[in-house]
């Protein structure tokens, strides 16, 4: 389709807005009202006030507004998947006026995998000319997604709980004392990144605390040295060897993710995650039939 | 020393006191007073009424209750660590009356550690007869130890977070809906044990989820796999091969790890954890100097 639409990346906690026309946005807004926040209701009256706010234009929804604990349940595209494929899939609450754009699975029995949100970035990373068509990209966040383009489209990709863990270790864990601060990817970190190939994962979070009360480690390094360890960790599962890895994520993340690559032996390439949003979500909307 | 004392194993939840004489329990009682519901305070009035209850005997304190956030530190002692190397180390509250078990450290910059309350259980386990004095024994719990015993003494030793890990996923992770119900170490759980050494913990994590979405592994065998995963990632951090592996644990806990230890090539044994910690106390009270 063509002419201007409204674009909303609709995630666990935050809602992005944008109208869209001819791939360039006119006008953006942002609120908190994530999935978590909706709890199954209101979604109607909700895009009903998007539309008040930026004009009565057709709505393209993406991320977990269509999962099982979202507004409708998009059932997932399998990989590998395109931009065409994603548009022939969308689930269309209304015809011709508010369609979900489906998630992407990766149905491997042995190493089965989900997204959901990610693969718009992910398409107009490439779409854009941030990322190329046959790249290695990553996603960091709660889970980071490590995904190999093929031809432009979604191909094999795996997932890594790093956020989420790293989240429960600096709230509720024997560390928490020491994970409050802010990251930088200096040596403790890069220490970090090193030990987590050189060692299981279980005993080098425990050795972090007895490193530290035998005074091997400096308490401020801390939470550097385990940020390193679950980004070395999650690192070091991609193919990397020598090979470009474009990073899409905000630069505080997305520097140490950075960091991580280089000392593991990559190239980091950081793409801005928004430009990437917008491109695959007027890709999408030109290829719907 | 010779005669009855009182021995307090008091942890981080919990405290247990036994009437000891010739390495015979006369009485013994438990309740919730760890170290968190301690506070930092009243350790003299506990104690006093414990001597109102067992008998106005010595008392010899392990555990917790020897850190920094128990009563008093009762500084470290250097691995390799025998029973009378901890004896002559013990911190006298009042001499002759009241003291604390120090911990143990492994001193070693690239792999330290530290271990307290856990030395009782092993010297004692190989004091009466249920551990080898050269032989590799686990001690699975919210911090999983492994020590290589040697002559007698604790040797080298490491820790592993894995109970911690397993409940921080159950209570807060994305994952807590599936991870309530009993473990048991059937074909999920040696799935996840298999799965541990195969590929990276932090996808393998996620990669449970994804399973269940996708309809390759049932909800309700999510738990059992998860805790595969983490105790076949802990499992595989020891020298195992071929081995005799002492498992000092109750038999829930130490079921799974026997499963484990068995699934990687050991051959397990459990050991019973109060018969051991009465036997370390025993001992250490007898090389009193």
């Amino acid at each position: 389709m063509a002419g201007r639409f409204i674009a909303i990346d609709w995630g666990t906690s935050n809602r992005r807005d944008y109208l869209i026309e001819d791939g360039r946005v006119l006008r953006g807004s942002r609120d908190d009202r994530g999935i978590l926040e909706m709890d199954g209701r209101g979604y109607e009256e909700a895009i009903a006030a998007v539309r008040a706010e930026h004009g009565d234009w057709p709505v393209l929804i993406a991320g977990m507004a269509g999962s099982n604990r979202g507004w409708r349940e998009a059932p997932y595209v399998d990989a590998p998947a395109g931009a065409d494929a994603i548009a022939r899939a969308l689930l269309w609450v209304e015809p011709g006026r508010t369609a979900i754009v489906p998630g992407v699975a990766w149905r491997d029995p042995q190493a089965p995998n989900v997204m959901r949100g990610e693969e718009v970035q992910l398409l107009g990373a490439v779409a854009a000319g941030l990322a190329p068509a046959n790249g290695l990209l990553a996603q960091p966040g709660t889970h980071n997604k490590w995904v190999e383009m093929a031809d432009g489209a979604i191909g094999r990709f795996s997932t890594a709980m790093t956020g989420e863990l790293f989240a429960l270790l600096q709230h509720y864990s024997i560390l928490s004392r020491q994970l409050g601060g802010e990251i930088t990817p200096g040596a403790a970190f890069l220490d970090g990144v090193h030990d987590a190939s050189a060692k299981p994962l279980l005993t080098s979070l425990f050795g972090a605390r007895a490193g530290m009360l035998l005074g091997y480690r400096a308490e401020a390094d801390v939470a550097d040295y385990v940020s390193g360890l679950l980004i070395g960790a999650d690192v070091a599962t991609a193919a990397l060897a020598g090979r470009d890895a474009y990073i899409l994520s905000d630069e505080a993340l997305g520097g140490l993710y950075a960091a991580a690559v280089a000392a593991l032996g990559g190239i980091p390439h950081l793409v801005d995650t928004r430009a990437a949003f917008v491109a695959g979500m007027a890709l999408i909307w030109s290829l719907i039939p």
